[in-house]
């Protein structure tokens, strides 16, 4: 079926939730969406590549997007940059290709500003034990990163209220059935099908 | 998943497009979902079974239920009353259970009004020549009820935009597809997540 316009999607999570896994295993289902790569002034972490997980730039570079109005939103998180370009996102959307963000509370709450069509959804652990324990399975930050991240991810939770939904990360394949199924319905959504619509009345 | 409360949903769609056969394809993969067997004065058609299509009852009784202000709606259409209980649907909805309404344009409309929270889902052919070859091949009414019945589809088309989701009967099993995930994207919405939601904020 046709798409008659692409759905923007923003996906959040704290770190540690598993919102990398469930993105790869999404895209994998589901090819034709978009997923478009943020950029960062964070480090890599091992096994990060640039262009695929995040474009990583340094902080001119970064600054230079700004001043530029390059970015459709950016925020500082643990003395980072993160940023969304704007231009492709477009170009996709026009062209009837969704297109899916990862990125946190506070560019989640820009772009809805920006789109309010965009759907946005929050991913939780199961509890936040588990949380903890995921982030320390990581083995790749210290113990004082980790109580950062956890401290962060208190803040964040207070943002979901502000999500149109809830997909808990229990099991990937769960989760995956969950934001798999939130956009085939936005795609059923009367306002979304007025081509189809338009041949009945 | 414990659901925190049971979701109202309203199928429609005009006669000959399948519903029935998506219904019941439907309950079969998720019989956890009750569905609200109607009230009607019309003859039942060759194989319709009593309280399980519909509950056939006589103008008179009906009258009675109208009076009793026993229905949620009630509706007349094709000179026949179509009406849904109140009563059981309380209750399914109070116990967590989500509860399926096939009901006409008129009816749904009153639902929607009465429990805005209602989720509308409107089934329609892949063509209006499709509906015309799915009636004619049931060979069960006339030339002139299938006339009736395909002006009173043209009408009931003009419906659709005050419903929530449209859904194609192109294949019974797309059908169903996505008014599966219609559901699931319906149980993520974080309003109806505040249960777990809870834990974390």
């Amino acid at each position: 079926m046709k798409k008659e316009k692409g759905q923007l999607i923003v996906l959040s999570g704290p770190s540690g939730v598993g919102k990398s896994t469930v993105i790869a295993e999404l895209l994998g289902q589901r090819p034709d969406i978009y997923f478009s790569v943020s950029y960062t002034t964070r480090q890599p972490r091992v096994g990060e590549q640039d262009g695929v997980n995040y474009n990583f730039v340094d902080r001119a570079e970064f600054e230079r997007m700004i001043a530029a109005q390059e970015l459709l939103e950016y925020a500082e998180y643990v003395n980072n940059y993160y940023g969304t370009s704007l231009k492709v996102i477009r170009e996709k959307l026009a062209a009837g290709i969704d297109v899916l963000l990862d990125i946190e509370v506070q560019g989640a709450a820009k772009v809805k500003d920006q789109c309010p069509d965009a759907l946005s959804i929050f991913i939780i652990p199961p509890s936040f034990e588990e949380l903890s324990r995921r982030l320390h399975g990581r083995n790749t930050d210290s113990e004082e990163v980790i109580s950062g991240r956890l401290e962060k991810a208190r803040i964040e939770f207070r943002e979901i209220p502000n999500y149109d939904y809830l997909v808990i990360n229990d099991k990937v394949s769960n989760a995956v059935y969950e934001i798999e199924s939130i956009l085939t319905a936005a795609q059923c959504r009367v306002e979304n099908r007025s081509g189809m619509l338009s041949q009945f009345i």
